[in-house]
């Protein structure tokens, strides 16, 4: 999708997260959101909000001298979520529908933030997830896709989620399943080091995308990755920015997300909050 | 007071309603926002966020060759604030504490705003402001210092919300009333013809700030409009972009506003959404 208007203070939005992750000095944090601002003369609203947000960010991380801010927070995290992942087991294990209620943790993943809740309300969340239905819900195509596929390409998203996200891939198997990574730290996506540490390569092949770019923009990912996502029966893309990547990629995706603003919402004819398990519009 | 980082986006939120005011043209939208985007490089958050936001909007409106872009809703807002006048002054007069109600009244012309809401919307949220308390209410050391003061500058706002002010002006009367707009147009302040248009001069000394700049940022106002403030024995400031830019002042202000953002609220102390009637703090 192109980015709006509306989508560049939200730009500067990312980079001031970033900027108070990297440092606690007033004057850097504004600095580097002064060197971010200088960079929307150059960008271009054909780009996807998620490629417009990475040139910023990286042009503010340079001021900030601190390529992985969110470096910190990533340990926590993940824990916070490994800490989860019995718990989301079980409620797979005690499902009627365990790969519906898969999709649907992988879901709550996508939702929870990490950085903001407490236990309790994570608990809440996942609750509230399971028990509401999906504002629009494609799974019973990915369903009946599932069977007729061998290779699956999972496009992961945030730390944290990523555990959220491997209960979904473990009711994949025995498929033959592709976890995709950014290929180096970029705000709290998931990168190989965050994938090893909740053990996702023992259930998939964990692969990157050949790029540290928000998403999965494929003339800038590895051949590699290219190959792969070509050769996929089916794909998986968690989050917004792998669907504000590929959303007019002619390809079998079921995005799955919550949208977390208006823009996002407006092009899928949904609104803010609501949530989505939705192929992609192939022809 | 200073502005904050969280400041930074907002600026360019307003540039963004200014240019879609200005023009449909996309593309000619999008030059003034990145033109807007240039002069953050040359901001300081020593700054107050109104005159910050003042420097951007004028960079944004040189791109997009207009000088009011809200020229258009003016005349529709008065309008609708017009006709509202006979109601508002029959509220007024069958109140218990005409004063009182009238200071609500006026607030209740901050908290509508005239572009979003339809009619029936409006009368509910004035029911709502006059039944509501304010989180922080000076009236009773406002009604005692207006009976010692014979000489009052009332800073408005914006248009439609204007003829909410001319109720409370109403109140004040016979005492000497300076009603002060800006000196040319910007966003959608009240100017000398608004002023005219809703027939303040023949209830106030209608003046300007003797500057288009948003708020009243003393340094940049005209000698005249300086000798006024500093003569006023009470002085009432409408809305945020006063308060942003008088709240470190040493005067017998009155701030009557409702906090619209997070930034003015923990400046105030209170929460976003919240209703003041306070008084500077003069020591």
């Amino acid at each position: 999708m192109k980015s709006t208007l509306e989508c560049v203070p939200c730009y500067l939005k990312q980079v001031i997260s970033t900027a108070k992750e990297a440092t606690n000095r007033k004057e850097l944090q504004f600095q580097a959101l002064q060197a971010a601002a200088k960079v929307i003369g150059k960008l271009s609203l054909e780009k996807s909000p998620a490629e417009n947000t990475y040139y910023v960010l990286k042009a503010a991380q340079k001021v900030l001298m601190d390529d992985d801010p969110f470096n910190k927070k990533k340990l926590k995290y993940n824990k916070i979520a490994l800490k989860m992942y019995p718990r989301l087991k079980k409620i797979i294990k005690k499902s009627d529908k365990p790969l519906y209620t898969a999709v649907k943790v992988a879901l709550a993943g996508n939702i929870i933030d990490m950085g903001i809740l407490p236990s309790f309300d994570i608990e809440k969340t996942l609750k509230e997830t399971l028990s509401s239905p999906l504002t629009i819900d494609d799974f019973d195509r990915f369903s009946q896709d599932l069977k007729k596929s061998s290779n699956i390409l999972y496009l992961g998203d945030n730390i944290g989620e990523i555990v959220f996200d491997k209960v979904l891939v473990e009711e994949l198997l025995p498929k033959n399943v592709f976890f995709a990574v950014k290929n180096g730290p970029i705000l709290n996506d998931a990168t190989l080091e965050d994938a090893h540490l909740v053990k996702m390569d023992e259930v998939a092949k964990v692969i990157t995308t050949g790029t540290d770019m928000l998403g999965a923009p494929l003339k800038q990912c590895s051949e590699e990755f290219q190959d792969i996502f070509l050769s996929a029966d089916l794909i998986i893309s968690k989050g917004q920015a792998n669907y504000e990547t590929l959303s007019e990629v002619k390809a079998n995706i079921y995005f799955l997300l919550k949208a977390k603003c208006e823009v996002i919402a407006k092009d899928l004819g949904i609104k803010c909050g609501d949530t989505v398990f939705k192929r992609a519009a192939i022809t």
